[in-house]
């Protein structure tokens, strides 16, 4: 039983991104894109811009972790193979006769299948980035978890710089440090998989793959089915929060409100009046000093 | 005659590009500043920052393009005579007693030959970026044309974010990432060289640097005499869309407007009922799914 | 007596910075942050990008100069033993019991000698950034001014950079690239040790380090105890600025006003009349053309 665990791990450790799992992140980076506000307009009236930022949104991974190493941020284009395709998709998504594409994305197994095998394509990514960081900062374990996370979220962070540089960004909605899903997933994996690459986790690299990979699908099928926003992780959050940081401050303050905070949301307006409250104490402190 | 021409030509791609094209290059780059609004306030109450302006017109491409390959966007200022030429540019520009220079400088043949000796460095730049591009990356062609398309072009980009830094961008405007005629020039510039280095083009590279040069050359003046802010390239770029992105939709949509429209152009106003009406189109689709 | 002095100010030159002087910078860097409108609430609230801004906040310099080189930006995070002391502050400050640490920061000597101690650690950034840009550029001296300079006041930008993208910015107030105090002193720094390193300043490295520590200590306590916020480089400012600006000007136009203005300060509001009427005269020329 074990030895056919080993077996199906490794495979699974061995399976090649290109081309079908690639063509899935692509096809979902690339409808992420179209279903943006005014990017339909943008692609009709300049096929340029609306190329240049289908690639961020397909490249950004790459882009930002060769910016964060001091590599060249063009080395994507290098991969000829890898462009070509995503540009081939970037054109039928936008200008392919009756919208075919973008009306099969929409039947549901579709989407979700190309979901789940994006989320695959996070893994290897991280696991790329660290094994890459890793040549030239070998004890730098600080480095690898930021190059590994940047493979692997990179992308939301490129795009909002890029919506943001393109005009589509309002500064009042201010989400561009927002931490969403998919950046703390990736957070969780890159340090997952540095300490593996350090020899402190007792696990071999292509069990954690497998474990991690199938940990992320299933919470993606069930955020898709669920069509939460909340994302899955909320109560870890809440327990780590209160662990490093909650303790003294409910000794302090105790504030009701303030043990129920997801810790690490920057979303959530339930926890408006009571961090009011805190700025509101400081603001006395300052006063009365 | 032949004999003649082949001399010609390589007589032509062997002129030093300094100590007269550059300075040509900085006059019209600062000249650009100067006409910005606000920039002679800067220039008084802050020379520095205007200086630091002045430095990225002058030397956009170079930083830009040295971003691109992961070098260090200080190198220009390795070449300490070109720093100083340009910097005694905009000191002569900016406080020159009675505004002789710029005085000179609206002068229209003053202008014109300025306006066409800065448009033939761009013809070395390109190939500049190109060669020095291809040592590191030898089959990857994009990165060629990225590089070759940066350097060439890479100053107004630069500008669009520098301002934008400075606070003299507005959100509404957007037009960053909209592409402008010396960008598209200097795009087909790098795709041109890019051919040509690769061999796929029958033509000398002292041959094809002429017949571009000539090309922007005429299309500078023709620009600045008939004063026309339209790109001479719209017809083609009509062309090009309709040949690309234009036969399905025009079958399947048949939007009259939308034959004539310039697909490569992000400001033209006359394609707004159009696109508007893609627009209600898809959001029809939607709703009727 | 002259040995003394040669030994006192070679002794000083060999003073480590690590772990005191590094830990009143960080001290510094992070209160500096706790102070801005709204730090406390994205602490509580999202932990993680309070940590990150803590970090651009403490090895900003070091971020921006590796920028500059071409080299990688997260290059801070292999000296593990600085990122986890600076971390720790940013923890204590920011999550202490009984708000401990600020309380005890906002006790004036306390809050006096950590400035001191940063001051100092400005002079061993602006060396050790020529020190290390000199290895791969050693005659362009620019390239060292602008590394020393990004070394010593770099911070300084990138956390305008950084408030910006976070959405704490607003376009109206474009103080991105106005030249605080700081960012002066440091410039002033670097050029003048790299003309020492350049062997054109007759003195020795430590005596220029020790009498440029001195002098930019003596300004800070100098600024805290008076609590002005003006520089006072102001009237050295007026000084060179009348040299290289201001002779022409005042000959051209004669505006009494102009001949007190600093020159290099973009913040003063009494030179805004006087600039408006050159812009006005500026205009003026332009219609009578």
């Amino acid at each position: 039983m074990e030895y056919r665990w080993e077996e199906l791990t490794l495979a699974f450790s061995r399976v090649s991104m290109f081309p079908f799992f690639d063509i899935a992140h692509y096809l979902v980076s690339v409808m992420t894109l179209r279903q943006q506000l005014g990017a339909i307009t943008v692609a009709w009236q300049n096929p340029l811009v609306s190329w240049f930022s289908a690639m961020m949104h397909c490249f950004g991974g790459g882009i930002l972790s060769a910016f964060l190493l001091g590599e060249a941020p063009v080395k994507f284009l290098e991969n000829n193979t890898n462009v070509l395709l995503a540009s081939s998709i970037w054109y039928i998504v936008f200008y392919c006769p009756y919208d075919i594409v973008s009306k099969c994305y929409r039947f549901p197994p579709v989407k979700l299948l190309a979901a789940v095998m994006k989320e695959v394509t996070r893994t290897w990514k991280i696991v790329g980035g660290i094994t890459h960081a890793s040549s030239n900062y070998t004890d730098a374990w600080m480095v690898l978890v930021a190059v590994g996370w940047a493979r692997g979220a990179g992308g939301n962070v490129i795009i909002s710089l890029e919506q943001f540089l393109r005009g589509a960004w309002k500064p009042e909605t201010s989400k561009l440090l927002e931490i969403s899903y998919p950046v703390k997933i990736s957070l969780v994996g890159a340090v997952l998989f540095t300490l593996q690459h350090a020899e402190k986790l007792p696990m071999e690299k292509h069990n954690l793959m497998f474990c991690y990979t199938f940990f992320i699908v299933v919470m993606k099928i069930t955020m898709m089915l669920t069509e939460s926003e909340s994302s899955p992780l909320t109560p870890f959050e809440i327990m780590l929060g209160r662990m490093i940081f909650g303790f003294w401050q409910s000794d302090t303050s105790s504030v009701p409100c303030n043990t129920l905070k997801p810790f690490f949301n920057g979303t959530s307006a339930r926890s408006k009046p009571c961090t009011t409250s805190i700025e509101n104490k400081k603001k006395h402190n300052k006063k009365t000093e």
